[in-house]
């Protein structure tokens, strides 16, 4: 998912696999392997062997345990490091894939991996679970949700957050902020200012009833294309400057992290719908006749498979949608009076 | 590359790898693993137990043992015996991998596992080594070219071969066929009649002066969807005829194999020319310093990584040549009169 989104817009990659699958998760069974810590390295040492490592964006996505992850983290401190001298060179987009609906699915010692790792990064994804792993608080209000950014920034120095898929409705609202209809997903981020506080902005999306998977690293990737090209064009010599950072007199709707997320989100929602046609059309045709003596137990794995494999993200046909996203969506700044007391 | 060309024609892919390494064996060092057999056979059961069989091609490449050969081939065998009740359903590209330029790159042993199930592929695409090979008759005139396919179609039962890359100006010519100039390739192609005997066409490409990794499986690539497309298009129930062999009154340049040869070449020629203007562009830039105390031997190899890389295939942002061909290579029949005496 993740390559082929970045090649489609333009990007040239190279692909480090951290897991082997015959297909995802979402089946509940597969078969393949996972990469070891040591492969992960060693791949990433040959192409520094062959001066192969003049890469300006690196996004890291799931690692299947805390040694890849930390194997992952070197690679991207490594990168940085070789940067140094030209500000804005290498820029790290860590995507902390965790967990999600309140419960952690990868290992326990995954979590202090990744906090090991993420003062090294220029932004980072958590969704709304791994936000509250990663600062420590429970968002269970706009308040909570400010205050997790507000220390995410603070905790870890990383200039850049996105929070995807907030499901506002669900939270109590403070201040003037209006709450979006229950059928809409929001999603928050923010670019720190210079003395560290968040610039904060928010776009809501109509959601869609139907389970994808994948939509992490359709998110991931298209904001590695669609932020680049948002700091080229925002200018002030945005490119070279440390992290992209913009000046702090950039209201937060300008900001490049929020103008890549408008486009990021009319790709996906553009692609999703689609796939839910394609999905209804798939799920309306007949079951294929089944044996008699199929459990009950079985025929309800096969509904699944089926189901599942009719949400496959309908992705090659449609990366029309990945390179023109139509122009639907829109960028809210939350405003100071929306921020709880003490964050004003 | 074989992945990223087909899913930019819209394909859907499941890739298998065989082997993760670190960058091409072009650069002459490399680091990462092969897959072993067990590890390919594992993958294709976790697609099978998840009803995740069905596939319309395959495209088999390279293989680095002559287990994973035979395991390649038995998925090859597999999914054709789950396509038997509806012919045509499923077709098999076979790139015999096996060397290049009169020499294996591949254990002796890949040679016999290659000979026991090309017999089960629709479509083999051997370079003119690969065909000599497995025909068993040195290529050194067009005489000789005709009898090697001649052969590969008679010994393995193969429908349709094309051969890739022969270097025609440098074989000794026949009949009234005309050598292209010198600083021309010719790639020739055939698909049996219902007797069994070949129907040969060529297409001339100029020849660019650079070696390029991965132009194999660019090819193999662009000519899963482009035959597919050309079945699709020729009528007659085609694409429901088993291995899509065309009625004997279709001469051998209106076959959707020649259509399709035409296409897949004009793409590469689109995009190996803009590779080898962006290599000059970055080959004319500066080296950069180097330490003075590098040997001669290192200064070589470094130069070798240099103008590798400044080599490698500009795909991601040339992806309109692979959609959008121009039109711009013709393709021949091979007349009866161009044929050896015995095959006229």
């Amino acid at each position: 998912m993740a390559t082929f989104v970045m090649q489609s817009l333009g990007c040239e990659v190279a692909a480090l696999n951290t897991v082997n699958f015959s297909n995802h998760t979402g089946y509940r069974q597969f078969k393949g392997t996972r990469a070891t810590a040591q492969e992960i390295s060693n791949l990433y040492q040959g192409l520094c062997q062959s001066n192969l490592t003049d890469f300006d964006v690196m996004l890291s996505g799931y690692a299947p345990s805390a040694a890849v992850v930390e194997a992952v983290g070197a690679i991207g401190i490594d990168l940085q490091q070789k940067a140094e001298k030209k500000p804005g060179s290498f820029f790290w987009v860590l995507d902390p894939v965790m967990g999600d609906q309140g419960r952690l699915y990868v290992n326990d010692d995954v979590v202090p991996a990744y906090k090991k790792i993420i003062h090294h990064a220029d932004l980072i994804l958590p969704n709304q679970f791994e936000a509250e792993v990663l600062s420590g608080i429970k968002i269970t209000s706009l308040a909570t949700l400010a205050e997790a950014i507000t220390a995410i920034h603070r905790i870890y120095s990383v200039p850049h957050v996105i929070i995807t898929s907030v499901q506002l409705f669900k939270l109590s609202t403070s201040g003037s902020t209006p709450s979006p209809p229950e059928n809409f997903l929001t999603v928050i981020g923010s670019t720190t200012k210079s003395d560290g506080s968040p610039r904060l902005f928010r776009v809501d999306v109509p959601a869609l009833d139907c389970f994808f998977s994948g939509t992490g690293d359709m998110f991931a990737a298209l904001t590695v294309a669609r932020l680049r090209e948002a700091v080229d064009a925002a200018g002030d010599n945005l490119r070279n400057t440390r992290s992209w950072v913009s000046p702090d007199n950039v209201p937060s709707s300008q900001l490049p992290l929020a103008q890549s997320t408008i486009k990021v989100l009319s790709s996906m929602h553009s692609v999703l719908e689609r796939t839910m046609e394609a999905r209804d059309a798939e799920l309306a045709k007949d079951v294929p006749a089944q044996n008699g003596d199929v459990s009950a137990e079985e025929k309800q794995k096969r509904e699944h498979l089926r189901r599942t494999k009719a949400a496959e993200v309908r992705l090659v046909r449609n990366t029309r949608f990945l390179r023109d996203p139509p122009a639907q969506f829109q960028v809210q700044e939350w405003c100071k009076e929306d921020l709880p007391a003490q964050l004003q």
